[in-house]
């Protein structure tokens, strides 16, 4: 099974949803991206369907919005 | 590590979610509760701090409410 990717912001919804996904599907199967710190992979993210972080990108491509910490609208400030 | 639970209500966002987490966390990790159907369930999941459907709830009590199916209220009809 190829990775998730969890896209986040750094925000305290995003760091306390981020330890679950990380126990929850192994640190090995998902990508860590922080698009606050790393803008240029926002527009990957949107792409993706993301509308808020945190959000889990799954294998097949089903975008999973935890929680709600900020919108991509926040994120890109 | 003990089981978490997915709670849900039979909504097309819930059944999606439950999709991705079955293949992300494994079926042997994770019960599968529709409280649409089995309302002796709803108190418990109130009292865990679930507030939306789909969401689910982590061995360490933590809950992930995954993108937006229905509130609580709208279960309880």
């Amino acid at each position: 099974m190829s990775k998730s990717i969890f896209y986040h912001a750094g925000c305290p919804v995003c760091i306390s949803a981020e330890h679950d996904v990380l126990e929850l599907v192994g640190a090995d199967n998902v990508e860590i991206v922080n698009i606050g710190e790393n803008k240029s992979r926002i527009s990957e993210a949107e792409n993706a369907g993301v509308k808020s972080v945190p959000a889990l990108l799954t294998p097949k491509g089903n975008v999973l919005h935890l929680n709600y910490g900020a919108s991509i609208a926040d994120v890109k400030g």
